[in-house]
């Protein structure tokens, strides 16, 4: 087993001492003897260093190794040090950094350090930056590589064979798993795979060996249909094309996974009822978790107070029959519950495209049976907790017991249909208006729900205990 | 751009109407009509078929093709169609899958099916499909595919591609990007990838170029940990070894962005305050999706019912000063917020490996400081409105409207504050017992804190009001 599989005892924490001490005394043996590691776990081993030996760990590493640790390093701490290193130094470690890494990270610095370092590039390594720095990052676009390997359609297997080895000799090729056929315009015609095209026998035109119909899509497309895309045809690359089909750039799986996982985490965070942070939880600052919590809380609590309005209307009622004060947490809980159960159920179903805006009413038929039972089910328990302890004198309910109970389990049944119904259709409210649906979080659903529940909690107490307790 | 990437007119409502007709009139047409088309397609198409007669489409393609669309149908619509053909029409077509998604089709069947299909394999894709189904689906052994390409270290790159060319003419190798290297005892030696070994000189030695550090994982590793590792090294191939090093298979990134979905769905649901469904909500009957919502909303509402025992205690306070009860919904629903969000970011840390049980106090110092200043926050506008709507007249709270709104306001300091470790501290809790953290859903967190916040908001109360209101 490597080294990293013990997590009790990560990499980093055996060599940073031992490091430590070479950056003081052998700089110019970190090279040879980091030479067989993956960049990941050099990426690990920079991010456990003191911050200011960041620098000096990644400058005694050969340029080619620098730049690939910095593919992997902590988007924060990459930032911090590309602004301590000069532009010249910077320029040269980011040239070995694949093409779309390489954009993302000059993105993250401010834009004067990021002038400064791109005037270092090569102009043909600049124009290329350039270009791919004006796609939206969120896109497919800002996702996809450069470094793809096409060749030209009218070649045979044996011939394309001999220019991939050849391509693949001139330079680090990111995306090249698959081979992309063009013809004379740089037009999209065809894919195969490695593999297809080591398999074919010498003489055959690859226009035979390719399939036509190749899975591509503009740059423009956000990122999570690319991530969608990807993982239906259980592509490692995506082609990305413009209008007229030319091949610009290839979206390979390694971003798809990060993209993948940064909007689980997106839908995660709003979906517990904040933004989502920038950041993950360990790095960010008090401010920023406070701000990306602190607004919605209060949103959220400005809300709530229509409630103080709504139990204003009621506190007659609740004179008269204080006891209904108990079920109000629970009459609460349970539209907010019922609510979050359905939102979650949509949320996820749209992120992974099993369910679409025009979809709404097949959602409102499943969720109007599955509310009703939900409710059926929650009344009865409250019905029942009521009369036992009732009968057991574990709390007198007075001469009225069997409304009271009557009363807590209606308004249980109405209110979970309305929480399963709210909960379900809010995320299709707000995609419908191009909001975010994962936006729909449970305490947002919670509080829209809860005024309703008092609201159904106390009339139906009005309707039916009114004339004897009320 | 191909037309599935018209997403308003799928591709499969465009070609079934014709496809009916193909397959009463012409099925033999069926397989070179489609030739050209991506397997996921196929299966798109197929699930958009009348039931009945997907059996006759897969029947009408090539085996191969056939075999490739199941492997990426429905699973419910596979496990269907296996068991409406012979045995000896099942494995012909199963033969044509990959081994891993061979054994995932024959788990999902009865035992009696799997082992009528079984049968019918040749004796080696048997032994082989057999050992596959030996390990938990759930564990790296599960995901793994047994066909992978492994060189002896000793040979040149040119004769490492002959055998490479020689293995993938011999038949499809779905985890064909990476070579390993093994020594004469079958153990992992090395990797590279094609494109290295295409582009090194001919007569280099594999052991020079080879990566001797080879991230490798054990058959029973967590299919999330799987995920993680491939995630944090970029792979597209993970490598399982047994105790002695001998490569067992590989687990290909397609699968891993598959257990990538499917964890974040099942997070997703338990944080919604469910059990996990298991298959797509638009296809789960009415049955599975009470039955999976039910039992959670029962021991909520039952806990729930906590609450109306603490109400009791102050039902005397409550009756004294009846506009206390205005802001029960507000102080409950507060701290369910504020743990809600603490809950999302913790269980998604988690998920992500970036917090570990032992870092539950660096957790505590982040929200300790976080709790009180967004307590602090929703105090003040608590405080604020109490005081505003006394001034202007919209709600008369009585000459003691000033400690009313500190009571509130305090208490939500109080409130929030619990909500934000409860919330926090809970996914631990459950990490340490060995529970999934993410049934610490944002209802169970709601329900824990709002015994609590009743408590503290009625004592604060108690503490501040009596002598004058109480």
């Amino acid at each position: 087993m490597p080294p990293h599989a013990n997590k009790d005892r990560p990499l980093a924490a055996l060599i940073v001492p031992d490091l430590l001490e070479l950056l003081e005394e052998h700089p110019e043996s970190i090279g040879p003897q980091t030479e067989e590691m993956h960049p990941a776990d050099l990426a690990d081993i920079a991010e456990a260093l003191p911050e200011d030996m960041v620098r000096a760990f990644l400058s005694a590493l050969p340029k080619e190794r620098a730049g690939e640790v910095l593919e992997y390093l902590d988007e924060s701490l990459r930032t911090m040090v590309l602004e301590e290193l000069t532009a010249v130094e910077a320029a040269s470690i980011m040239s070995e950094m694949t093409p779309d890494e390489r954009a993302d990270a000059l993105e993250e610095l401010d834009d004067e350090t990021a002038d400064e370092i791109l005037a270092e590039f090569e102009p043909e390594e600049k124009a290329e930056t350039e270009r791919l720095l004006e796609y939206d990052p969120y896109t497919a676009g800002g996702l996809m590589t450069t470094e793809f390997v096409s060749v030209d359609e009218n070649l045979t297997a044996e011939e394309a064979l001999v220019a991939v080895r050849a391509m693949s000799r001139a330079g680090r090729r990111e995306a090249m798993y698959t081979v992309y056929t063009i013809d004379g315009n740089g037009r999209l015609r065809g894919v195969l795979s490695l593999r297809e095209l080591l398999a074919s026998p010498d003489g055959t035109p690859l226009s035979e060996l390719a399939w036509s119909e190749v899975v591509s899509v503009a740059p423009d497309l956000s990122q999570e249909e690319v991530s969608q895309i990807t993982s239906n045809y259980d592509l490692v690359a995506l082609p990305v094309v413009d209008a007229e089909k030319r091949l610009l750039g290839v979206v390979t799986v390694d971003d798809v996974i990060d993209v993948i996982q940064e909007e689980g985490t997106e839908d995660a965070q709003k979906f517990g009822g904040m933004e989502a942070l920038e950041e993950p939880y360990m790095q960010i600052g008090l401010w920023q978790n406070v701000r990306k919590r602190g607004g919605w809380l209060a949103v959220l609590a400005v809300s709530e107070m229509l409630t103080a309005s709504v139990m204003v209307r009621y506190e007659g009622e609740l004179g008269r029959v204080l006891l209904l004060s108990q079920f109000i947490p629970l009459v609460m809980s349970s539209g907010g519950n019922s609510g979050s159960q359905a939102t979650s159920l949509i949320i996820r179903a749209m992120a992974l495209g099993e369910v679409h805006l025009d979809d709404w009413w097949r959602v409102v038929l499943r969720e109007l049976p599955a509310g009703i039972i939900l409710g059926l089910l929650l009344g009865a328990i409250a019905f029942g907790r009521i009369l036992v302890w009732n009968a057991l004198g574990l709390y007198d309910y007075g001469p009225h017991s069997f409304m009271i109970a009557v009363t807590v389990g209606l308004a249980l049944v109405g209110i979970v249909l309305v929480g399963s119904l709210t909960g379900s259709m809010l995320p299709f409210l707000l995609k419908r208006f191009n909001f975010d649906p994962a936006s729909a979080s449970a305490p947002l659903v919670a509080t829209l729900v809860d005024v309703s529940a008092i609201s159904i909690y106390f009339s139906i107490a009005y309707l039916l205990l009114s004339g004897t307790l009320l």
